[in-house]
């Protein structure tokens, strides 16, 4: 998907959110634990409650992995069922992957051919040839950690490489990388009094920020400093739409908290 | 595995290589193809022709992943033949993950418990509690990345913070995590001279070092300064010996040269 078939999807939705499918066997309703696939139903209920109220979708690769095969044929079933029916929907696997050349080209084949994901969340750390064989997928989007939301973000993230912190030093070399264009970035709601600076480094990058809702974030703040004019701005929520509800109306109550939250995003575009 | 029982294997076979699985259908001689499942087929028949003269074996996870499920049963077939027939080699999930909290613990399920690898590589981006989740599995390793053997990893990891090197405040600073015991570190072969210093910060932690041979690393170097008085070293090797044939004798031909690399090894012991 290119970035502008995002933009114009943000605009006529009037929304930027995304979706987090953190999908857990342990929170799900019990209702479902019967169905074959009881990590794809609930996916599948939440997908078709929420869609008109969001943007994008973004499966926590971990959740799936750590049930294997099968896992990993709910993640399969997932995407297949967001490509086919919503084609529109911008898609992104949070994997953090990072590691070099060959290997880092077999990640991009996982995550953009064989499952055909949109976008892949990778980590910055091994630098420029573990990032640039995920960009040369044309129309694929590669979203960079910058500044988590995490506590650990303090323990090298906000660390100053001869004054300059090495998440800015993230945002500012990976810029030079080729197709950089195509790269946008993690930065973490609790952290968006930081926002303000990090648009004068990346002005016309997508920015992917999680932690707003459960983790503390505000959106006002988020959108106040991150926005540009182009958007620019994803703002996932997992928990705080998932499992607003574990009752048999999962869905339908995550149906309402996606359009609260596009209510208030419609308020900023 | 216990630190303690990976070193005794150490002295009885006196060779601390791992045979890295960077098992690539491309790569893979044409024969196995026919196979039902050529992966599996070559990683066979790669760790019977060589566990004789390695410690630890070391799948390279993206190659696997790459091919979807199929690529997931090839991995787990691999983990379950060395675990069932060769349960004294240590082994080791080369996946780079680094995510948060419940999600670090997904990770750590998946390659710890689902998959059972006594170790799975970590990159250090996200800070301490993308790393303690997976430092609460007893008797599980954890390998952090420190310093790569790649070119990119003079974009960040040797960047100064106030005068101390990233991958130096990595060391310093995951060895205060809770079961720091458990961590193991990543060094590049090819930045042997660094092995020295690094060793001052963590005398007393394996090493897994890769990029000695293909990538130009100097075994000589990694042993006169990595070192230790319990080892303290994996060296690990991958196309050198898994690709050193491509015709019908590559089993053999891997055979003699990590027979090659174990005796060069037993000199340093």
């Amino acid at each position: 998907m290119t970035t502008q078939a995002l933009v114009t999807q943000i605009r006529e939705k009037r929304s930027f959110l995304c979706v987090g499918l953190d999908t857990d066997m342990n929170k799900i309703p019990e209702h479902l634990k019967a169905e074959e696939d009881p990590l794809f139903a609930f996916n599948k209920a939440i997908i078709d409650a929420t869609h008109e109220y969001a943007v994008a979708y973004k499966p926590n690769i971990a959740f799936y992995e750590a049930h294997g095969i099968e896992g990993w044929k709910s993640l399969k079933k997932t995407i297949d069922y967001l490509n086919k029916h919503h084609p529109e929907l911008f898609t992104i696997a949070d994997a953090k992957r990072g590691d070099i050349g060959n290997t880092a080209t077999m990640y991009a084949n996982a995550f953009f051919k064989d499952l055909n994901f949109d976008s892949v969340t990778v980590a910055p750390y091994m630098g420029r040839d573990s990032v640039e064989p995920f960009l040369q997928f044309k129309n694929k989007h590669t979203i960079l950690l910058a500044l988590t939301s995490n506590p650990g973000a303090f323990d090298f993230q906000t660390g100053s490489d001869d004054g300059e912190e090495l998440y800015k030093k993230v945002l500012r070399t990976s810029a030079t990388y080729e197709n950089a264009s195509q790269l946008m970035y993690v930065v973490g709601a609790t952290k968006a009094e930081y926002l303000k600076e990090i648009r004068t480094l990346v002005p016309d990058s997508f920015l992917l920020v999680p932690g707003v809702g459960a983790q503390g974030g505000s959106l006002e703040e988020v959108c106040k400093y991150g926005l540009n004019s182009q958007v620019g701005l994803l703002i996932n929520s997992s928990r705080g739409i998932i499992y607003a509800s574990s009752g048999e109306d999962f869905a339908e109550v995550a149906g309402n908290k996606a359009a609260e939250l596009q209510e208030q995003m419609a308020k900023w575009l």
